[in-house]
Order: structure tokens, then sequence, then C-alpha cells
């Protein structure tokens, strides 16, 4: 018996499931192209041994969180660190029991097929996980990660990752990448500049981080010139660390393009803290316009990911800070929001910006037919709670007929947990693979058309979109 | 020939088709738990025969009403009953005549689904209704109701309902319900609490309504104080009664948490009528939490459904009073709107909050993320326009990957129409069933879990949510 | 080979399939009813031969357009003259090859299908196009153009065209509707009215256009009962070239009721260019109601197509002009929006109001119910972004549970292309066939009912609904 299924996610029908089955056949070994995501470099700099079971599976990652949350286990249950240091639960088997024991709850989501697939591919488990068999998984996967098989950097060369981006703040000194730089390892780790901590005026230590910006950046950034120059100095900093992105975390589409004096302005008065809600956000929009000037110099592709609502809970954040699965989509207005930017520079072929959403009805509606015309404009794929085989095959149906597939950049994981990585996107090319047998079979697309753009989508797209 | 197909709404591939009927066969006898909907129990309490065909399945329905409607037949015509109590068409058999030579309208809908399961199961026909036949079954279904076997308690008996719930206002004296605890018959009715008329103090008639509330709770409603009071006294005489649950219909999912002051002063200006829209919002929204406060005490389950625009015809509300087909939804935020309530009682597991949606847009993007982090809430089934085949696939489609199965309900028939309930319940079982073949098709879930999921969201889901 | 599957869009499951071919056989020849749409009647009237594939396919249709332009290409590089008169590249020839060399960009999309019909059946291709037969397609289009054959009047016929309306605006003289008449050539070419030109006072040159109005009606239109008188006029000289349907392209759904005092200082202020956005939103909303009172009077069928914001780029409008694929949807609120107007006609059967949506999320949240219930009320078919497979399939799976099938229109092209619509209709008939199999396989319609269904969804619903 098997953990997985191998023709999971394919066509029932008998010749539509063939197709997928060849198509699949020739990307599933392709290298894994990672342009986005939020893995830890310092795993890659140090090359330490992960410790156990709830470390790897559970305590680092939001979705296994909120669904146990969302039944009645507590945070504090599952050895969450409070803000304070505190950690209630330190018997790490005792968490991973109450995680195999609630694993049905798992049952047809994303997260479930991830973990299936790790604990078949990687830790060679063929029972499935429950309380009966909590104990021996919680036993092997510890044993299997005290070994050198297991440790970062051969996982990162045994999954076939070509190049994987991780996601660092402008405070960030990139000790980590300067660290794999200086350890002669071959391994393509880069970094992606996301500059939400010093460009959102209502996010926590705005003004302290601006103090670190300019200090980190060495000039005066408490001045709108310097401000721009600090940026202007760590894109140059994060490059050289072979980052090819910028990546934002906006909570809406919108943008607007202001003189100098009015941005000046709004700068000043974000830091002495006079600064209002729409204020700020004038400045948020504002900013993309200038990241988006610095691209069309230093070449780098933006990512814009607006519409979460950032911390639901008000007493999670107090009690354990930001990403413990709080951050709750709304609706996004693309259109009007994207206006202003895509005036000044929407028709530069020589910009990239990758709009992702959290908000599905935009997709047919705004952001398809946004993409299918605007040459700056690529949609990155179904994302966050839409990443699932449910979720792309969503994306795919609302974008393709008005976009293409060539204004899309194929698969990002953006995830924080390594081992998930083979089956996340395992998960993409056995989803276009279906999609696409399906267009075969309905007699839209050409056999060897097919082969072609799931070569494109799994492979090319992306490293062409972020120029890797 | 039948006039329903027994592999009805299963998948059209035969190993697909032979999972779903294997899954079906299991869950197809189960009691049906009805823990929310709208039958009189005026009915059980009397036990009187039903009249006729119209009276039983025409006039009271405005799912059939609403689409005859529309292609320009008039209330009139079918015998619907004016606010002023005339009547323009008594003869019932010339309705059934009308209903009948319009069949075809209902091709696809649910309703012609319902009504052919009731039409070949509960009366045996075997050709279609049309004008040709709509004599033969107007006199046979007459004929039946005549019969013992179609008296209201026989049905409920037949039927195997297990428990239902009916929904009445606080204002109700539950006298009904009392009948039939003391007839001595043995089916399980029970009541919902479901206070509208005396919390919006926008509805028609609010101050009256007050008044009579302070009188059937035995306390003076006209304080904020004794507001509070008569509430607490009408729910423990409902939990009396068997009720379990309170329902909730509001024109959105706003809440806010008052202090005593300000809801005092509220309450006092909705009584003196100079209470205006935005503080009617701000009162309907502080007592949601005021319910939910009394449910953490009382053990009562909450339901919430948010959306609809009532009344949107003001010539039909004026002719015929309001529930004529003419409530029309619209978008609902449930993120923002929620998140007072959510931030006072959200992480009490002990209390139980069911949303219901009729904007499908909020499912994949507000409510699965939020049901699938927030202890206290579950998600209702799809309700209302999307009670129905396409609906309720659409709803597992976009739910189930974010918030699981474990966090919904089972299925509620929301039903004015007790002849309809087995088939209602069978679409919902069928509809269950082929997207749980489907998934183990896909390799996404083993069979073994398909079969467990499927008696969970047929039966023990629905008792354990309503705490039954 | 061929370019086209002969079961295209066919589900894949073989008795599935089997229906679907069945269904499809006995619609496929049906006469073409093509009640909206953009062709030019100038073809028709001079009966001119087209002068090569760029002119054709290429420079007038903006799908095409658009996702060129999506990657990079200019409208310049495509032949698109400017609004100067100016056109870049005058070489067709090379127009052609830089669309053939980007061919796979519209992998999936309709575009394709639609041209690979056109390739297949009307010229007789095998090969796809590409780069390498970019030629040999650009000499055979060319040749066959050139005979007597592919002139619009041959097509027309060959087409199997009933009727075919085209839109004109209130200013158009009709001369080419004339001309057509004169020629006694028996092709059923009719005009519809589209006032947007003259309703909406924030169209370019509105000021001049109401006196354009006034001189082609014969009247003052500059004044309110002039201007009014003056779309009497012009509906009546519509209507002898053919009309039965006005046409109605507004940013929003919103309608009210004014007073004759108000609209006539609306109207006042519009001509004195002192109108506000939000007065001019009062003037079209009010103007709806003024149309249909009109058409209560006059019988002609009313369209409304809201939610586009048009023109988003302002430097492709400021150099080419409108209509270059830069239009991109946005939300429509049509509960609240059209209450006022439905207040005051919405339950007169003798009116009917089709509505178009480029908001899928009103589908089943606001469209279906709505239309579902008024009797003035019917659903155009899936539109423009939404013109395609998977729109089409969206559509009846979200409309018809809820408004069925006789409260929609049957198909709508909407196109300018001429040599397309036989493709189009072809797609519409497909992907009904499919849905009516899927629902006989599901055991959801018998196979008679969906035989009939497929007739009126393709011929008799919108002769009936457009009254022709």
């Amino acid at each position: 018996m098997s953990l997985i299924h191998q023709d999971r996610l394919f066509p029932a029908e008998p010749r539509a499931r063939r197709l997928a089955r060849d198509i699949y056949a020739a990307i599933r070994d392709l290298p894994i192209i990672s342009p986005h995501g939020h893995v830890d470099p310092a795993w890659f700099a140090h090359d330490a041994p992960f410790a156990d079971a709830a470390e790897l599976f559970i305590i680092p990652d939001h979705y296994v969180l909120r669904m146990l949350v969302s039944q009645g286990l507590t945070l504090d249950q599952l050895g969450v660190p409070r803000r304070d240091g505190s950690v209630a639960e330190p018997d790490r088997r005792a968490i991973w029991r109450r995680f195999a024991a609630n694993y049905h709850l798992f049952r047809a989501t994303p997260s479930r097929m991830w973990l299936d697939h790790v604990f078949a591919e990687l830790f060679g488990f063929t029972e499935r996980l429950s309380e009966a068999t909590a104990d021996s998984y919680f036993d092997a996967i510890g044993a299997a990660l005290a070994t050198p098989e297991f440790r970062p950097r051969a996982l990162f060369e045994r999954f076939g990752i070509e190049v994987l981006a991780t996601t660092e703040s402008p405070l960030d000194d990139l000790g980590h990448h300067n660290a794999i730089r200086a350890s002669g390892w071959g391994g393509r780790v880069i970094t992606t500049y996301r500059p939400d901590a010093v460009v959102n005026p209502e996010g926590v230590d705005f003004v302290s981080n601006i103090a670190a910006f300019g200090e980190i950046a060495g000039c005066d950034a408490t001045t709108w010139a310097g401000y721009l120059e600090a940026h202007h100095r760590r894109r140059a900093a994060f490059r050289e660390m072979g980052a090819t992105a910028t990546d934002h975390g906006h909570p809406s589409a919108y943008t607007c393009v202001l003189s100098d004096t009015e941005a000046a302005a709004l700068f000043d008065r974000a830091l002495a803290g006079t600064i209002t809600a729409e204020e700020a956000e004038r400045f948020r929009g504002h900013m993309l316009v200038e990241m988006a000037r610095m691209s069309l110099e230093d070449g780098m592709v933006m990512q814009l990911h607006p519409g979460s609502r950032r911390n639901h809970s008000a007493q999670v954040l107090d009690a354990f800070g930001a990403d413990k699965g709080f951050d709750i989509p709304g609706p996004t207005d693309y259109v009007r929001g994207l206006q202003p930017l895509l005036g000044e520079v929407g028709h530069r072929a020589d910009l990239t910006l990758i709009l992702f959403t959290l908000d599905e009805t935009a997709m047919s509606r705004e952001l398809a037919p946004l993409a299918g015309v605007y040459p700056c404009l690529r949609l990155g794929p179904a994302w966050w709670f839409y990443d699932s085989a449910e979720g792309m095959r969503r994306y795919r149906e609302i974008v393709t007929e008005t976009a293409g597939f060539y204004n899309t950049v194929g698969f990002n994981d953006d995830t924080r947990a390594l081992c998930s990585m083979p089956a996340r996107h395992d998960v993409a090319r056995r989803a276009d693979a279906a999609y696409l047998a399906d267009l075969v079979a309905a007699g839209r697309l050409a056999e060897d058309e097919a082969h072609e753009v799931a070569h494109d989508l799994t492979y090319r797209l992306a490293k062409q979109a972020y120029r890797l």
C-alpha cells in the first residue's frame, strides 16, 4: 500500500488520464525553479540538522497550526513560542501525538497531500499517520534527520533545486547569504528585496526601522532624498547576493504618482508619527511607483501581492506575533488601484510586474484582462489559500482564456518548509498536466503543443519572468 | 420509465460512478437530522391532512412561485393570498394546471429535482408532469393526502426524521411545540430562537414587538436591562421546548462591541423611532455580541446568515407581504464585519457560531480562511440559491482545501416544505458522495476515509455542531 | 490532419460524449440568429471585397491585438492606425508574419478556436499557422478574398445567417442600412439603437453630439422636452431600419427615477458643462428609466451591459482611440442599481430588459436571483471576456439552477468579425450540447428535454427575446 497514488490529480477518464501521464512524465524530473519563497537561508549557511518531526512539520507551518487551532487546540499546546520567549509545551513528542491524533482534519487539504508526499517519498512511510502510528513516525523521522542525507544542503541537492530565492528585509545584513557564498557550496540560493518594513508607515517599528535602514545603507534615511538613496544602495547590495526581484505585500493594490514635494511631506509625517491612514495608503501607493522606477533602472522584477488583512486576531498577535494563520483575505480592486502606476510604466516592456491575488473574483474580471493587454504585467500562480489542486485548476480555467499561458509565470511554492518543496512543485506539475490533458481531450489543444506548454509552465516561464 | 435516475448526480466516469454508488449506499438510509428549517410546527401539533396539490407544492413555495412569476404569471393567478386576505384564484385545480403547463421552466433546477423525487417516491408517478398529466396528478395527490399515511406525523416517521428544528420568534408562545409534547407523540420536533423581530430596529412593528416581547417574557422590555432580561427568559423558554440554537438573519455581518451606556442609548432611540440607519446597524451589530455572550452562558449554538436584501419589490411587499421570492442577495464582508465579535469571543471553543452565505465570493476568500482558524466558527452548508447540486459542488471545492470537512456542519434543508425533506437530503448525500468519489478517483483521499467522511457529513457533524 | 477536432468541447467520458454529439448534430445547422453585434453595415451596402489577411483578422480585432500587445508588440507594429491617421506599418505581410510568429500565445484562448475554425472551414488550411506557414496562409487568404465567394453578402448567405443586427448611434444617418434595402439584396440586416453618445454627459463630444442629435432628428434637442422628442424620432427611424432593440453600455447598473424638473435641470447642467460626476451618474440612471418608458410604448427590447471601465490606458486612448483592448471590467451592483427602475417597470411582462455582465460574481448572487423573479428581466449570454468555452460553462452552471434556461436569451456573438460568426455560434452550440449532455449523463434532465432545450437555446429564445 502506498500513501500516495501514482495517478493522483489526473483526470478519471482513461484517455485523458493517459494524456496527463504522458505530459507529466516529461516534466516530472525537471529542476525546481523556486523564485519566490521564505525558506530560511541560515539553514544553508550552517547546514545544521533539523531537530525533530514537530520542529520540521508543525511549529513553523501556519497551514498546519491554523487547522488544529480551528478545532480547539491552542498554539500553546502545539509548542509555538510566545513573544516573551516562553514555550508552554516543550515535549515535542506530545506535540506530534496531538497532530497525529487530528490528522483526519487535513483530509482533502493541500497540507495532507504535501505531508503524505514527504512521508512517503522522503521517509519511506507506507502506513498512514494516526494516533496509532504517531510514535513510529516520530522516531523514524528523528533518526533520519540525524543523518547527513537530511541536512539542508543535501536535501537541496536531492530535490533538484536549480535556484531558490529567499526573502529578506532591507534591514537584513544578508549575512547568511554571504556565508553561503563564502562556504564554497554550489547551491544557488539568492535573496529577494522585500521593503515592506521601511515602506509601510503603519507597520510596527516604522520609525526605528528607518533609522536602521539609514545605518545599514550608510546614509541618512530620514530625509526623502536620503530614504530613496538608501533603497538604491540596499537594492544594489541585494543584487550582489543574487537578487533579481523585489516583493511587496501591501494591504491593497492602490498606487498613486506624487510629486517629490508631496511624497517628502508624507514621509516626514510618517516619521513624525502624524500620518493618517489615508496618507499612509498614499505613501505606500507612491512607493510602488518609486520601486517601479528603480526597477526600470536596475532591472529587478517587481512582485505585488495585495489583499491580506493581516493579524485578524489581536489576541494572537499580542501573545504569539505575526504569521500564525490569522491573515485573512479581502476583496482587492486592481483596476482602479493600479491605473496610476500603469499610466506611468505600464507600457514599458522592459519592466516586469508580477501580480498575485487572494481574491479569486478579480481573476477573470480584472487580472486576466489587465495582464492580457499591458506588456509589463504577468500573473503569479495560484497563491496561498489557492496553492492547491482546486485552486490551481480554477486559476487556469479563469485566467487562460483571456490572458493565455504566456502572461503567467509558472509555479512559485512560496514556502517556509524546505521538505515540502518537491511535493508542492509536484502538485503544480500534476495539476497543469491534468488541465492540459483535458484541453487535448476536448480538442482544444494539440498534443505537441500541450507538451511544449507543460515544459514552459514548469521551467522556462519562471526563469524568464524572474530573469534567472 | 422512472421520473428519477438511480445514479443521478453521480460522476459519469464508470469507476468514479461505482465509488459514488458505494459511498452513497452506506449513507442513503441514515436518519434525517434537520437542525435548521421552517416547517410549520402546527402540522405536528394538529396532524391535520394537507388539502390539495396546489396547497402542498405551489402556494407556500417561493422557489416555485418566483420562477412562474419570472415568466409572466402573477401571484394572483397562483392563488397567493393578498395581505388583505383576498385570494384572486380560489380554484386549486386551475392553479395546478398553470404550474403543470409551465413545468419545463424548472428544467435543471433544484425544484425540479425535488418535485420529481416526491412525485416518484411519495406518490408513485412514472409519467412526467405536464399539461397532459396535470389532472391525473392533481387527483392522485388529492386522494393520497386524504389518507392517514399522508398526515404530517406519519410522513415525519416515514421520512426517518430523527430531529427536526423549526424556527420561531421570541414573540411566539410556542403553543404548537407545547401541544406536540402534550400529545405524547414521540417525534422530536424542537424550536429555534430567532430574535430578528426584536433585534432589528428597522423591521416592521419593532416598537410594538418590544412591548409584546416584555409581555410574553413577563418583564419590562422597554429598558435596556429589561430587554436583555427578556432575551434571557425567552431563550430559557425556548430551551425548554428543545431549542439548542439561535438564528440571526441580518442584512450584513457587521458586529461591534458597545458599552452598556452606548447600547442603552441606541435602544432608547430605537424605541423612540429616532434611530438612524447607521445606528440601527450598530445596534444589530452589538446585539450579535450580546447573543454570543448569552450563548456562552446557556450553551445555545448561534447561526448567522447575512447578505439578503429583503423585499426588493415594494409592490409585492405591499400587496402580498414578505417571502414571495423577492429577497435578493448582495455582497457581504465577513472579515471586517465579524472582527469585533471574534475579538471578544472568537477563541472560545465552547461557543459555536455557524456562518451561512449568499455571496459565494466570500467562500474561498473569507469564510474558509476564517473558519479554518477561529475555534468558534463553523460553516453552514450551501444555502438558499446554492442549495443545489452545482451549489453544493462549488461549496465543497472552494471550502474544503482551506477549512477541511470538519469545520463544516453537514446539511441543513432550510425548508418549509415537509414533503421535500427526503428529496433535499438525498441531493446533499448524492452530491457529497459524488465529490468524495471524485477525490478517491483522483487519488486525493483513501476509500475508507471517504466512507467515514460521508457518514460524518450526513449525520455526525450536524448532531455535534448543533449539540443535538 | 485537421486544425479542428470534430468532437471539440465535448465531454471526455464516452457516453456523455455520444449524448453531446447527438444533441449537437440536431442544432449544428440551424440558422444563425445574431441579435447583438458590431459588424459594419457598410460591408453589405457596398459588398466590396476584403483586402488581405491582416485587415481581416488582426487590425480590427481587439482580442488579437491585446494579446500581442501584452507580450511587447506595439499597436504601431501591428498596423493599427493612429488617431492622426498615420499608419506606422503599411506592410500587411509583415504584420501577418508577426502575428503568425506569435500564434502560440493564443493557445487555449477563444481567439485560437475561432481562428482555427475559420482557417479550416472557410479557407481549407490543414497545417497550423506558424512562422513557417505564415506566407502560404497570407497568399491563400488573399487569393480567396479576391473571389466573389468571399464578398460580404456571399459570406452572409453561406453562413446561414437568418438575421444580423448591427449597432448604430442615434447620430448615424443609417445610410448603409438604407443602401442595403435599396439594393434589393435579400439578407436581413437590421440596426440597433445605441444612444450612449447622447446619454452620457461624461462622454467625449457630448455637447456637440446633442446639437447633431437635434439636427438629425429635426427638432431642438437642447431642451429636456426636445431631447426626449429627438429620442422618440430617432427610435422610430431605427425601427424603420428593422431595429427591435436598444443597447446601453453604462459604467454601472445605477438607475433612478427623477421628476421632470430634476431631469431637466441635470440635462441643462450637462449641456452647460457644469455637471458633476455624481450628477452625470444620476442623469444616465434616469435615462435608463426614460428608455424603459419609451420601450413600453414602442416595443423595443432593452439591453444593458454595465461594468466596463473603458480606456484604462490614457496613452493608448490618446494615440489610437477607443476599442483597442484597454476596456477592463470591474464589480457591478445590480441589486441596488436596478431597484429604482424595477420599481417602476419591473413587473411589466410586456417589457424585456436583457442584462449582460462582465462581473461573474454577480451571476449566482444577483443576476440569476433577479432574472428568476422579475418578469421583465432576461439574462444575456456569457459575454466579452466570458464569450468562451469555460465562460459559457460557468454561465450555465451558476445561472441555470436559479433562473432556469428560459430566463436566458440564447447566444449573441457580439462580434465585429464577420468571418468568425459561424465559429462563435459553433462554440456556443457545442458548449450548450456538452452542458446538456452532462445533465443527461448525471440523470438531471431527460434526453428528449435536452434536445428541446438545445433547440431553444440555439434558435427560439433569441428570436423570441429580441422579438425578431
